[in-house]
């Protein structure tokens, strides 16, 4: 008989964003009259930039004619998009990443859930706390986490760094050693980010314990203020400790075309065994690569038109995310993030837990946001709203903040 | 200090195509004025169908406004495409399949490399021999398969069904009880059929064992026989024990498009447990949906001029199985296959191994063919040809096999 994967089991309800999915749609039937505003889910909202139009509609007439037909792409992706992204994203900014250190895959969200399978499942993983929760549940799958405590929110066998206001949402080393270790900056959810010193930190510190960070950049576009590094490979000895994920989703609208990136440099070794030859052959196993239209609307992302285009669409959400921040301040909150990101953090007011304040957020003001405790303990209090929005609505979302 | 998975050193050599695509290149490195003849890899060489074409383009235009833009997809697949998928290869086809029963995904490769997740690493797996490796591959990524004998070319946790020449390349039950059963009907790489009765011994089977078959009918499109089921829901008991993968790409010329999708039948239980939830939970967990646009051309195949314009395409393709068959036949060949499927499967002349076969003709003739040793133990001595090339080359590479 059949046995199944027990770890299942062990994870509490369902995945967060399903659960708020379906508390929205519970809301909306029984408030048909009322006009919801979603600032909750990380989703963008502009339509594709201009030179990606045209690069698909261009991809999608050589796939009509036999001649320049594109069956198979190659497993880790067509040349012309590794070298766009390490041209672009790496060598322009003095780092040393090749074209073949680039894996392309359909999102950093896969990326992120797998990238834990090419390493045993005795690996001790260290989370921020809050965190985006994919890193932790693939490792609860995988067999890594230990017990959950439901009364803690914890897992006995993940470490958690917490990001509070005492620390400004940036994480101290951790007490215990841990194996692996996921970082994310910009910050999803706090939209803190991190100063090159402080990340050099890091990677000294990985280096040292002969941990692996893994360092998701999918936010790297909303970086305004300078000493922010744009990539960990700033940092130097990166290229022994880090991999770094990559996501066209949020500097490029890609939510629904699928395109993101992991950067492998292949001086991360294990003993003589490079993470690099693993991830190759995981990738050349289990995928099939990203689809040829795909991968030449992420090339369009590096032309100079479409970074332009881009340049302001990130202006357009960057203004709705001083919008909100401006707009919750005058509104008497707590808050953070918005400045080097699209997510502004807050607390919740009069002691409400994060849930409490969802629901009365959708009750008095229509506006969906996400509960800071669905991303660790440490979010318990606090509270996400997202600048994906349209302006519009977002002004709307401020003004009917400021009236309860 | 963090570890590796170790059960992906225990792989022998690299993916199979892979090996097979270093091999070509290095011919044609030393061989630049010689014209190879790619019938190796299942590749397919038409381009997209016209209403395929259309409804991408349609869906890119979509994309560009606001009011239409699609961002996330829903993680388990658009219910336009749920619902033609249920429809049109099951309802319309008499079986019991919904639309919510089926998740739509970037292809069967993936789908047949992650299925195994939702199960425990102690379950037993069964496998056809020959088999397309990603099903053994995945499962030893994942520690299911013990060791490996490179004398035997077997694993000493896996349960291999000889599929020869005396069982008409249809396997027989197995002595040891299997967990999980894979099975791939019209087969990669033997281009074999099976009967409606047949399979429905494997349901019978596999519902008394309580064994789950994983079903893969990525070539159902070339069926050209009556009685050789479309799908295993057309078996009696097959909801209680079957889950079903199901491609684009060989279909409606999809492998550079990715798309493809699974079927769980909410019956298909483990005590209270059913597999959909479990599946769901990974997709939702570790996926983020098919691009939007794939998805809607995905739509197009089943339209009523995507269908006539697909059954042109696959006409075409068994147009060139037939050359290759009666080719090969009229060369003295022993050979099997390209009836009900695009594979031609051929025993390799005068005692050669078949990867000295593939030397010979790359050598000989130009031509690139699969090793069947390349496929397991069973395989050895046999030769993968398929009929995914121009039909012009196709004549070319059976007039290079008749003169040497």
């Amino acid at each position: 008989m059949f046995k199944i994967n027990e770890n299942y089991l062990k994870l509490p309800g369902s995945y967060l964003f399903s659960t708020i999915g379906r508390k929205v749609e519970a809301y909306m039937e029984a408030h048909p009259d009322q006009s919801v505003i979603r600032l909750g889910i990380g989703d963008v909202t502009q339509p594709l930039a201009p030179a990606i139009i045209d690069a698909l509609h261009l991809a999608v007439d050589e796939m009509a004619e036999a001649e320049t037909f594109h069956g198979y792409a190659p497993d880790l992706g067509y040349e012309f998009l590794r070298r766009a992204m390490a041209e672009g994203d790496y060598q322009a900014r003095g780092c040393e990443i090749t074209a073949d250190e680039v894996f392309i895959s359909d999102g950093a969200k896969c990326d992120s859930g797998n990238i834990q399978e090419i390493f045993g499942t005795d690996n001790k993983i260290a989370v921020c706390d809050p965190v985006y929760p994919v890193y932790v549940d693939t490792n609860v799958m995988a067999g890594r986490a230990g017990t959950y405590d439901p009364a803690a929110d914890t897992w006995s066998d993940v470490i958690y760094m917490p990001c509070t206001a005492k620390n400004n949402f940036v994480p101290e080393l951790p007490k215990e050693t841990p194996d692996l270790l996921y970082l994310c900056f910009p910050n999803n959810p706090t939209g803190s980010a991190i100063t090159k010193a402080q990340l050099q930190e890091w990677v000294d510190y990985a280096n040292k314990v002969g941990a692996v960070i893994i360092y998701d950049a999918a936010y790297e576009a909303y970086i305004s203020e300078p000493g922010i590094p744009h990539t960990i490979y700033e940092c130097e000895g990166a290229r022994t400790c880090a991999i770094e994920l990559r996501s066209f989703s949020k500097n490029a609208g890609f939510t629904g075309v699928r395109l993101g990136a992991t950067i492998i440099p292949k001086d991360l070794k294990c003993g003589e065994i490079t993470l690099h030859t693993l991830w190759a052959r995981r990738h050349g196993t289990k995928y099939n690569g990203a689809p040829y239209i795909v991968q030449k609307a992420g090339e369009a992302v590096y032309s100079q038109a479409g970074k332009a285009q881009l340049a302001e669409q990130i202006a357009y959400y960057m203004k709705n995310a001083r919008t909100i921040y401006q707009g919750l301040k005058d509104a008497g909150y707590q808050v953070s993030g918005g400045m080097n990101a699209p997510y502004i953090w807050l607390k919740t007011p009069g002691q409400m837990t994060s849930w409490e304040f969802f629901d009365f957020l959708l009750e008095h003001a229509q506006i969906v946001g996400t509960p800071g405790s669905g991303f660790g303990p440490s979010g318990e209090g606090y509270f996400r709203l997202t600048a994906f929005g349209s302006y519009e609505n977002t002004v709307a979302a401020m003004e009917r903040i400021r009236q309860i």
